[in-house]
C-alpha cells in the first residue's frame, strides 16, 4: 500500500485526457499533473531540447514524492522510448510502449495504423516499438497537423464539417491500407474519437495511449502492492508554467468532466534551476 | 542616398509575406530578415515576454547596420504600438500603424473589419490605432485561430474546402456588419487572400499590413533621401534561430517566389547575450 500521488506531465493540457483515464481506472489515487504550457509545443523542438525539458519536468514532478511518473506527452514518449532513467527508482512510463503493446494484442489482420503529430510520425517510434514486439506486423503512419489546432479551438462536435473533412483527408491513406487497429498517438485525438471512428468504421479498434498508460500503471501498482488504500475519491492537483487561468479555462474539454481543484503556477526559473 | 539594408523581423517565417512586398515596392534595397523560429509562437506569450524578445530581435538586426527596422510580426506590432525606441535613431515601424492608416483612407462606409490571431484581436490594438486617427469609425474584429495552421500545412488552394469552410465561419460575423474594408492582421493571411476575398466580395477592400509597411518605408526613405542608388536588384539575407533547412523549405510559400539566398543560424545565446 502506498498513498503517494501518481505524477503525470505533458507539454500542455492535452495530457489531461490521460488524467481522465487515470481518474476512471484508478479512482482512489491522487494525481499531480504538470503542464509545461510556457514552453509548448515540444513537437517542433530538437530531440536534445525535448530530453532536457523532460528531465526538468520529471525533476519538478519528483518534488511531490510521487510513486510513479507518467509522460503523457506523445513527443516526450517518442523521444525517450522505454529508457528514461528517473535516478532513484521511481517507476516511469511514457504512453508509447503501453499503446504499442495494446495495438499488438488487438490486431487480427496484422496491419496497424498510427496517427500523431508530424514529429511523432517522423520519429517512427511507434513502428519501432511495435516491430520490437511483433516483427511480422505492418505499421502505416500519417501525421495529422491540423487535429491539435482543431481540438484546441473547439471544432470537436461529431458533425463538425471542417474536422470531418480534415479527418477524411488524413485517414484515407490509412483506411486504404486495411488496418484493423488505429493508435491515436497524440493526447488531443481522443477528444475527436467519434469523428475518427465514424470515418474508420466499426471494424477498426481505436487505441488511446492515455488509457493504455493508465492500465499499465494499474497493473504495475497492483502487482507491487502499491495501490492506495484510500476509500474516498483521489484528488487532482495541477501545475502549469504559463497562465493558470487559461489552464483552468481550457481544462474541461480535455478532462471530459467539470474542472475541480486549483492550478498553481511554476516559474521557468524553478524548472531550470539545477 | 543610403545603401544600408532594411531590417525586417518576425517570430517566424510569416514575415516573408512582408519581404515579398518590400522586394516588389523597393526592388533595389537589400533586406536583412530575422525569423525567431526557435521561440515562436509569440502570440501566446505575455506582453512582457513579447517586448523582451522584440528588443533582442532588434538588437540582433541592428548589428547589420540597417537604415530602417520593420517588425513584420502582428503580435510585436500590437504590443509595442508606435512607440518602440531603437535607441540610436534608426527609424522603426511595426505593421500596425501603416495598416490602420490605409484602412482609414480606404473606408467609405466608416465600418472596418480586422482579422488576426486571437492575441492580436484580444489586444484591441487595431481598434485603438484606428480610433486614434478617426474616432468616428466602427471597428469589428474576429480572431481566426485556424488560419495559421491551415496556411502552414498547405491548405491554401483557392478551392480548398476546409479553408473555405473555416473562412466562412470566421468571416460571417464581420461580413454581417457590412464593413467595406478588411485588415488581414496576421502575416500569414495574404497567402489565402483569394479565399478571404471570395467570401467577403468585391466591394470589400483587403488591407495587407506587410504591403502597407513597405509603402510607409518607401515614403519615409524617399522623403529623407535615404533610398539606395543601386541599379541592380537588391539582395535578401536571412537569419533564423531554429533549423535553417526548415526555414528554406517553407520560405517559398510565403515569399511567393523561388527562394534564393542563404539562411544563417542565430543561436538563442547570441540573442540573449547582453
Amino acid at each position: 500500500m502506498n498513498n503517494a500521488p501518481i505524477g503525470v506531465f505533458d507539454s500542455g493540457i492535452g495530457g489531461l485526457t490521460a488524467v481522465a483515464e487515470f481518474n476512471r481506472l484508478l479512482p482512489h489515487e491522487n494525481i499531480v499533473y504538470f503542464g509545461d504550457t510556457a514552453r509548448l509545443p515540444y513537437g517542433t523542438r530538437s530531440k536534445e531540447t525535448i530530453l532536457k525539458y523532460a528531465e526538468q519536468d520529471i525533476r519538478f514532478i519528483k518534488k511531490h514524492n510521487v510513486k510513479f511518473i507518467v509522460a503523457a506527452c506523445g513527443t516526450v514518449s517518442s523521444a525517450v522510448g522505454a529508457n528514461m532513467q528517473t535516478g532513484d527508482g521511481v517507476p516511469f512510463t511514457g504512453v508509447l510502449m503501453p499503446a504499442a503493446q495494446a495495438a499488438c494484442s488487438a490486431t487480427r489482420s496484422g496491419r496497424i495504423g498510427v496517427i500523431g503529430t508530424p514529429a511523432t510520425i517522423r520519429s517512427g517510434a511507434y513502428g519501432k516499438a511495435i516491430r520490437a514486439i511483433r516483427p511480422d506486423l505492418t505499421v502505416v503512419g500519417n501525421g495529422c497537423p491540423l487535429f491539435v489546432p482543431l481540438v484546441e479551438n473547439g471544432f470537436t462536435a461529431r458533425d463538425n464539417e471542417i474536422t470531418k473533412l480534415a479527418a477524411a483527408q488524413y485517414l484515407k491513406p490509412i483506411r486504404d491500407e486495411n488496418v484493423d487497429v488505429l493508435i491515436m498517438g497524440c493526447t488531443h485525438y481522443p477528444i475527436i474519437r467519434d469523428i475518427i471512428s465514424d470515418y474508420m468504421g466499426d471494424n477498426v479498434t481505436l487505441i488511446s495511449p492515455g488509457e493504455e498508460a493508465a492500465k499499465h500503471v494499474l497493473a504495475v501498482l497492483t502487482e507491487t502492492e502499491m495501490l492506495s488504500d484510500r476509500e474516498e475519491q483521489g484528488e487532482n492537483r495541477y501545475f502549469a508554467s504559463d497562465s493558470v487561468e487559461l489552464f483552468a479555462e481550457n481544462a474541461k474539454a480535455f478532462l471530459g468532466q467539470e474542472f475541480r481543484g486549483r492550478v498553481e503556477k511554476v516559474s521557468i526559473d524553478e524548472l531550470t534551476a539545477v
